[in-house]
């Protein structure tokens, strides 16, 4: 087999997380280790950027500057959202030929990997020999034929460490905390939230989760049954929670809401999740302190909470990306094995494999239709790795007087 | 002068903070050391504890325990949002007459100040000797007398961090992003959203104080002219945006919005500030992309964000406060003085100096209606600490080919 030379571009799509930029930096040294690749480029702002030949030369980058980006949140190429069709695919293949690109690295989710797959067999089509390595990135943990993928650890980290302090917080002023955590399909995030939990009465103390039906009436009556034992509930909550009839809550409730009676309660007319149902729970029940809280972009780009198996992990499926492709000379996704408690390996699957699909939370990781099993957090405790330090005062209970 | 012989007791009010278990820590090692003090007993949920007589004896607590629940955010003792009146502060100063309390602590903002001075009116009235020490707690930084409060700098830390990291992403999927802050009527917390920016062109490039006039015709056209430049926006706002008349725009821009024609674009139906504004701006502009996240709670419970001069300083304030009653006999408010760069020192201050009082932003802090000061960043630096590494790819373009 003759050596495949030329050019190897590099880019970012999707939502960006705390350690994409660790893969990115991976791909970065590791080819510029290969004689085979002559010059390594990046692409600004994802696809987008192919279709317009919007290149950086990081050949010309140093190892301290790609060290420092590497430990940056965030795409530090810029991301995109266009979901390529095939028009689009073709059009960015020219561009490649045109540069001589020989070896496409893109690092990304299951459309990311669809484009790979798109981009592949245009080249294939042309009879022209180019190498297309999906990188996987993403905080919700949603790619197939992997354990788990990169992106995840990190924001699993700080939506753990979110909980624990906002469970602090309940226990300083008692009351119903909802929090609401990215992730339309899979409720993996979401499920991270118990994973910082130390006494048996901490919260979260209900997970609802986009792979059960969510009924606005149970719910109702599981908040007033924590809160009857414990005097406090602290609830996490996915975006993507759905009805029987798999119609978004965030939709379905208001208009549920406005049409009941709701007693005297004033609806505060916000279509957002956390505020609905708050909202439904201080009309239903006679719990005056509920907070809810959205965790928006903080979750996947806080500068300041990253894992450290997600930190070395985000690098080395880089690192592997450039190895396949030029010591094996094929194309493919990048996916992690786990071989141990806890040891990874790597393997590459086929591009149609991981191209385009969902991967949901297993049944064995829920519990019931409001919590997460111990399956799960032993799966998910060594991605988020070690949390910080909490207690509460051990003392005894100083008798009344009188 | 003779001693002061007889119990401590300490407590927590108000909103809790990543380092007022610091605080406590502080006051429960400290009194251990003094034979003036024969037991420290903590009040549960603040001063709803002491008219109940709810006391944890933590004179039977561990070193370790303390050193642990020291670096544990929220308040150990459990906080109240009570505000006594003085027929429920003289009530509380039965209950402590009752169990021969000689030394009372209370960790909190200027409503617990107050709380202190009214306790302290009722021990003299009944001359009952009784020393009364507050002890600065607040991540508003909004007292009066000192340079500024323990748990200001770790909020601000996770608030500069938490927009360092919005930036970034905002830097990968360019558009408009608003972030709302904690704060009614100081903007310091708000403030801090610009410390961790790096390049000139990084984010916040607006910032809303409460302390200023909020008009939604100039922020449109601020956040425009943002835009125009840099092809995207990042702004912090105070929750505590008021109009010229000194309504909170969170309750005006509705009203007006809904009164007004704004085209073709949907009102959301918030009632969230940051949902509010966004869609002022996507009515009034041509931007498509706009995100607003409210901080919520994270900013003050966020488990492992913590400064280290707040986390030291946290701990000292609680140490000093019982220093100044034994050693000195006497009542007040413990401040901190700025003597260096960065360096201070405690002092005390008359309780009615603190009650009740609300300190915002001084003049030379403000930039204009939208920006913060130097001066504002060489204030509150040595407060936040040290931030993580940030950076960008350092890399020439390359030339587009054809």
């Amino acid at each position: 087999m003759s050596k495949l030379i030329g050019k190897a571009l590099v880019a970012q799509g999707g939502g960006p997380t705390a350690v994409i930029n660790q893969s990115l930096a991976g791909v970065v040294l590791e080819s510029r280790k290969f004689a085979e690749i002559s010059k390594i480029y990046g692409a600004k702002f994802g696809v987008s950027g192919i279709v317009n030949g919007f290149f950086l030369d990081l050949t010309e980058s140093t190892t301290h500057n790609l060290g420092q980006v590497a430990k940056t949140p965030g795409a530090a190429l810029g991301s995109t959202r266009d979901k390529p069709d095939e028009a689009y695919c073709k059009k960015m293949f020219e561009v490649m030929q045109r540069h001589d690109i020989r070896y496409f690295y893109y690092i990304g989710g299951n459309d990311s990997a669809e484009t790979c797959r798109i981009v592949n067999e245009e080249a294939n089509k042309a009879n022209y020999e180019l190498r297309v390595i999906h990188i996987p990135k993403t905080i919700d943990n949603d790619l197939v034929g992997t354990d788990h993928c990169p992106g995840y650890g990190s924001a699993g980290k700080f939506v753990a460490q979110a909980f624990a302090g906002a469970n602090l917080d309940n226990c300083s002023l008692l009351g119903v905390y909802i929090g609401v955590i990215m992730g339309r399909h899979a409720g993996f995030l979401t499920a991270s939230s118990i994973l910082a939990k130390k006494f048996p009465d901490d919260g979260p103390h209900l997970i609802y989760l986009p792979e059960r039906v969510f009924d606005p009436g149970k719910f109702v009556t599981d908040v007033q049954s924590v809160y009857e034992k414990y005097g406090r509930c602290v609830i996490a909550v996915s975006e993507g929670i759905s009805d029987k009839d798999g119609k978004l809550i965030a939709l379905s409730l208001q208009k549920e809401m406005e049409k009941d009676a709701y007693g005297n309660v004033q609806l505060s007319g916000s279509t957002a999740l956390g505020d609905l149902l708050a909202d439904l729970i201080k009309a239903k029940t006679k719990i005056k302190r509920v907070r809810a809280d959205t965790f928006g972009y903080l979750q996947r780009s806080f500068l300041g909470c990253v894992s450290e198996i997600d930190r070395n992990e985000a690098r080395e499926v880089g690192e592997k990306a450039v190895q396949y492709s030029v010591w094996h000379n094929v194309d493919g996704s990048v996916a992690i094995n786990r071989v141990g408690d806890y040891a990874v390996e790597y393997k590459l699957l086929p591009l149609e494999e991981v191209a385009g699909k969902t991967k949901t939370m297993p049944t064995e990781f829920i519990d019931g239709d409001n919590m997460v099993t111990e399956a799960f957090k032993n799966y998910a405790r060594p991605l988020v790795g070690d949390m910080e330090v909490l207690d509460r005062l051990a003392a005894p209970e100083v008798k009344k007087s009188l």
